[in-house]
């Protein structure tokens, strides 16, 4: 049983993180810069004028894309590896949250590899390279900034779909906690939720782990939710800001899963991707309908694996079914502190027959995978799942 | 305030990880490589014999040096160098604990930048590259696998020095916590001392710091007595070597500072090395002796830093002086745990006034420097914790 972690991002951590862009780049031998990013908020708040001046202090030339989306789109990757190749792009910098970074590494991946870029999200080729990324983060939440994965949304079927590979990981992430005080409070939550997930995922693995990773598994998990809450009470709260932040970026670059027989569960996730693919949700409101009702369904198969977690999360003293029915519980009021919906009715979805079966033909790449590691879930499993989350 | 973290390695964690030294090695372009080793156990072990026949089936020519001491030596350095040189070796391999790494980063100093290496660990000048290096640890201690830091003695003057930089950062570690099964029970009683001292340093900062940090660090700290403790009576038990093997890479890859205002006290370290270097006693004995004689001296500083450490390891639930107090016993009555000794006297050491003042001179660098960070010492504050420690 091998397991591997390599997470070789380089990371600038604190106030004032984002002023070293300009000397990275110049470390980086970065020629010419696509700065990439979504809305205007980075423009408003001025971090995008600070960012041109430091480029322009260090002669590095570059051209700009903004307008990424939650949930971004195959179109404006497009775009934006078309604008790279015109301009002789060799460097891109994502500037945002986790939607941008992930579009930063679909350009990267489009414009190194060439082709058609769904291919890699698809699956039907692999990606051998990427142009190099560089990140200044303005949202804790997807982990994106050390991570491996990258997911893009293909308007054409609405299709959400992940691609991972060592090549995406970003070469350096300027990490100004300061820069999230003014997220709102939604997001805050919702990417809250997701920073707990990509280590709840990882903790559910079948077989062998390593009891040291399930200790700092918990501690992290722990933390994010006490800060998480802190910070919904006091959103320039440096320390909880700066905890959430680095919490996201390890939560989801592969330490909470070293010695783990394989890379998680992450059924949660794939069955959240095609709700919020269908139905207008926050990925962060997806995990909290989606795990209590896959909890409730597969933790049986270990019932004190739940109640580890929620000794080491919670301090739940009891073992068993009854240890693991109570860390159910617990993480259900974790989420509702949250302000979040549990069920598919509470988010004010009425599923019908129809839609769920369109759920279960994407989630099933239409009978070509089951989901799952800690149980492997057949059609049939992901079905009940749906129907607990209603 | 800017903080940084680092860490390129590629880990393999597991049984069987060694095996890949061969594929690793041809990824990473190796043409000729020098395998460095310590003494006769590789050899016994038949681990060295695997090594060659990895390298050897991957078709890439080796030579080797042996004979890395404890305390590496400035000498041999020198020969792997000279070595190096003559084969026109081009990757080092380390197979061993912390010495042999240690020795490995210094050759590859030495080979790359050319010139006296022992510039760099008296500090007059700076390395700016080095010969890559890979790792198979065979011992949990030093954390110098995913470490920037080396450490040498010059034999002439018996100096022992340090030198940090990125990149000595070795390429890849393969990690097997079952290489570690036989490591001798005195070996495993310092070594564990070791890891948890080098979380302690980072954890003894000044001014800022992450309180998610503080969390991760004492559950490493708590994490590393325990398993320590596990393995003195059951040195077979799989989870705890391989716990303490991940610990010990990840006290000392630069984690847990993140967030902190600077890498740490390490005031305990700098008086230590002084200590092993004038008497025969191993690093973590002396650090088990030297950080309550520390700890007694400054904790009035900051009597709530030290408390929050006892909470968070031993769940000491005093705060303020008393909870500093309590801390400082129950690490003494860990390190007991351990069979340590806690003053000179039970090491069996006899410090005569010259001794005292001879150290005093090596440890300020002939009252060129001051230690510490949590508080400054100066050589009268030195003075006073080398006593505390008689």
């Amino acid at each position: 049983m091998i397991s591997r972690y390599y997470s070789p991002t380089r990371v600038v951590f604190g106030k004032g993180a984002e002023e070293e862009v300009g000397k990275e780049l110049v470390l980086e031998g970065a020629r010419k810069v696509l700065i990439h990013y979504g809305g205007s908020s980075a423009e408003k708040s001025g971090l995008l004028d600070r960012v041109r001046t430091s480029l322009k202090e260090k002669n590095i030339p570059f051209v700009e894309l903004g307008g990424v989306k939650p949930n971004p789109r195959l179109g404006l990757v497009r775009e934006g590896i078309e604008l790279s190749k015109k301009e002789e792009v060799n460097y891109i910098l994502a500037v945002g949250g986790g939607s941008v970074i992930d579009s930063a590494k679909a350009i990267g991946y489009g414009l190194y590899n060439g082709g058609e870029v769904w291919d890699f999200y698809d699956g039907t080729r692999k990606p051998y390279g990427s142009t190099p990324i560089g990140v200044i983060l303005t949202l804790s939440a997807t982990g994106s900034e050390l991570s491996d994965s990258s997911v893009i949304t293909n308007e054409e079927g609405n299709l959400k779909r992940g691609c991972n590979s060592d090549f995406c990981r970003p070469r350096f992430a300027l990490l100004n906690p300061e820069l999230t005080y003014t997220v709102p409070k939604f997001q805050t939550e919702v990417g809250t939720i997701d920073i707990m997930m990509h280590t709840i995922e990882r903790f559910f693995h079948s077989g062998e782990g390593l009891d040291f990773t399930d200790r700092l598994a918990c501690t992290l998990i722990k933390d994010v939710m006490e800060k998480g809450l802190r910070v919904l009470e006091e959103p320039e709260d440096y320390d909880a800001r700066a905890s959430l932040m680095w919490a996201s970026s390890l939560s989801h670059n592969g330490l909470m899963a070293l010695g783990n027989d394989q890379r998680g569960d992450w059924a949660c996730h794939q069955l959240e991707h095609e709700l919020s693919g269908m139905f207008d949700i926050a990925h962060g409101e997806g995990l909290a309908i989606i795990f209590p009702a896959w909890s409730t369904y597969v933790y049986k198969e270990d019932p004190d694996r739940f109640a580890k977690m929620g000794h080491l999360v919670f301090g739940i003293e009891e073992k068993g079914e009854e240890g693991a029915r109570n860390t159910i519980e617990a993480f259900k009021e974790c989420f509702r502190k949250f302000e979040m919906p549990l069920s598919l009715k509470e988010a004010g979805i009425e599923l019908s027959d129809e839609q769920l079966e369109e759920l279960l033909d994407k989630a099933t790449f239409y009978g070509k995978r089951t989901l799952g590691a800690f149980k492997t879930l057949e059609r049939e499993d992901m079905k009940e799942i749906y129907l607990l989350a209603k």
